[in-house]
């Protein structure tokens, strides 16, 4: 069985300084969503944060990765742009799936692969129901027609990110809001899923239907078996398709 | 000026019986929407009902919509076969554009004509919070955010439609619920607007944003400049368009 | 392993009648497409044909089919509406893929399920090369940026389709057509392919990648894990969804 | 009238250099867009050039620019960052449309507004033809089924842009390619669209569906009505929406 290769990236920072955070979290939310992951024989899950060397993602992990998960909050600003970079043509080349979470709405490499400024209104942690708009989708296998998250911090629209091509979860808020908060997109060769519950404070990734829409999330978005070679680049044809019949035909 | 020639066919049976209903909308609540449309001195209104001579549409009236709004509730199944053939043949075609209207989500000529069963879950009227998704769109034009409805039916989902070509609007309930309630289809060579608001005992088309949504939404829908016949048909072409190329280019 | 229960409808007509369709479809074209299906252990593929018994499609077949294939040609108005109505309803609640083959695209099934008149422009058959437009969508796994089909009936544009969720393959026609050829939709609880080569005079369910696209369809339009029930109804909800939070939450 | 203020922006150089550009363009290509879209009485055109001052898009001119159209080929890499940046934010805000012409697939403004690598094949010029795959759309208004361009680059799948929101044209070519030619996509609060002809050696600036579909894209995106401010960040609200309900409702 050839393995799916899975980095979550987190930027792992609140877990070591907030004491509520650490309490839902204690080795980071990123070991809680490798805990679960780590379930299916045919995932093969590793841990990445910002502090580790070169960011955590040198070369060799990145490119033995098939999908990336990505959690950033506080510290956008200092992901290096060449990493930023080779995420984005990692995806678009086909060669990886990449899946942002919560607050990686507003990541350099969200914002770059799909083309928006990641733009949301948020406030006041509260009470969030989740509703399944695409139960025929892969990624909502599984999942009740709703479903409760005692505590979420809101995210509300306008969310001013590309109309997704499937548009699987809406959010209903407290407060009178609501939210697009499971979005699909083709983007390049690759597949891009964004999704978001999980603020730190929040035990959300504890969340058995969460952790289920993850899951689903990681095997849609992996890489396509692509039979043709994909380059960072605008190849010249310097041939005719109609040369390729049979000259009988 | 060539004006966009609207017609509002209303099942108009609920404003006879039921002295709440007839309190809100005096003459029927086409002739609520009449009114407003009638500030547009480039549209042309006429309204029809499922009780007039030919169900209100008899073929020289169809044949003179360029957009049919279309509200039906407690008597979808008196709409005649023969009559949603020729409204779906005609939006196909691109001569008309189509707007259902709150329950036509489950009317014959809806369904027919976006492909759906419009199946949906509802319940007691409440306070409803209209979202605005896609400030970008025409039919958004002049809408806020977000706007208040004091009070109507809840539609909820799961609502059973196909992701539509636009998601302009959605709607926060106050008991939990959440909808998408303003949906752009492109069917045929026609155009085709689902918005939700709109229970007969709910004075929802007195509000000024509704009113301006469905007004955007009769613009947005005319039908296009088409230049080229469109028949209910399958051509067969017996020419090559390469023949079409002058032979020194 | 639970297999996937596909059934491949075809008029089975043509095959019978005229000695070179007989010639390269001996025991019909979908003896031929389960032929290549059956290559797949976790496939169950039964024929179904419109001259056998209840049209090929008794209710016990049908409830037992995950996947439905359609093939039909000459003889769309024979069958039955309320075999369509059964179809349709199937695929809205998520119980079965439907794919639609080649002249399929003016079938009643399709027709209503997808919501559209099907129409199409067509001529001579000529040489078609599919171009891939969507490399990282399962269908297209294992497909080559372009592959030839040496001789296909002419299908061309405008193809009067809505707009499809992924739009997977584009034919390219030698007397200067293109078609939309690999067509993805979701529609309500289930999903739809549609898929263009096929002309019973045409050896295409011969050629490989047309084997592997429609490979492909079968597990991409299975019927997802829906774990609540979906009845053809709106359900009238009585309850308040913030009911179901934890008191002390 | 209010005018709707277009600048054309054009790099500018194949036309000063060499002399079969300078035949078909000799005011460069801009002007020749210019020269129809003058015809337009509510449109303010004007031009821009990379070697002109700021690279012709000083903050007053972006400021007071509605609708963006922006040919580049050779000096992508020249557009400075700054500037690309002003461009996304400013479409992303909902204060201007973005055209992008033929060779601007690979552009800064383009790619990073759409969320691509832009990358396509390409090859020697050839007859394309045009097809009107969405008769609907307002961009399409006024297009016959198809028309033929003489001579034109060749540009092919696979292209690796996002899926459009509405995929309008797709262009045959005489070696066997097809493509994407015209895409519609939101994003923001803005409107982008992408239209392949225009080649700098190939007249198709003076094809008159060229013009017309440059035109009719002019309206398309400029900025929409929006009655509530957006900026570039993420507001934090600190309101409950539904405390904005009449108390007595």
């Amino acid at each position: 069985m050839e393995k799916i290769r899975v980095t979550i990236w987190n930027e792992f920072r609140h877990e070591k300084t907030k004491e509520n955070v650490k309490a839902i979290y204690p080795d980071g939310l990123h070991a809680t969503i490798k805990a679960f992951l780590d379930k299916n024989e045919d995932l093969e899950v590793r841990l990445a944060a910002l502090d580790d060397p070169d960011q955590g993602l040198p070369d060799d992990v990145l490119e033995n990765t098939d999908v990336l998960l990505w959690w950033g909050h506080m510290a956008h600003g200092e992901v290096n742009d060449d990493l930023v970079k080779k995420i984005q043509n990692r995806v678009y080349l086909g060669k990886m799936g990449f899946i942002a979470l919560h607050s990686g709405h507003h990541s350099k490499p969200f914002k770059a692969i799909v083309g928006t400024n990641g733009n949301l209104s948020w406030g006041r942690d509260q009470k969030e129901i989740m509703w399944n708009l695409l139960p025929a989708h892969p990624i909502a296998a599984g999942i009740p027609d709703h479903f409760l998250i005692e505590k979420e911090e809101l995210y509300c629209e306008p969310f001013y990110v590309p109309q997704p091509d499937e548009l699987i979860f809406g959010g209903w808020y407290e407060d009178g809001f609501i939210f697009r908060s499971g979005l699909c997109y083709y983007r390049g060769a690759g597949k891009v899923f964004y999704f978001q519950p999980g603020h730190e404070s929040c035990p959300s990734y504890h969340n058995e239907y969460v952790q289920r829409i993850i899951t689903n999330a990681v095997y849609w978005a992996k890489p396509n078996e692509i039979v043709y070679p994909i380059e960072n680049k605008c190849p010249h044809v310097q041939y005719k398709v109609t040369d390729e019949f049979n000259t009988e035909a």
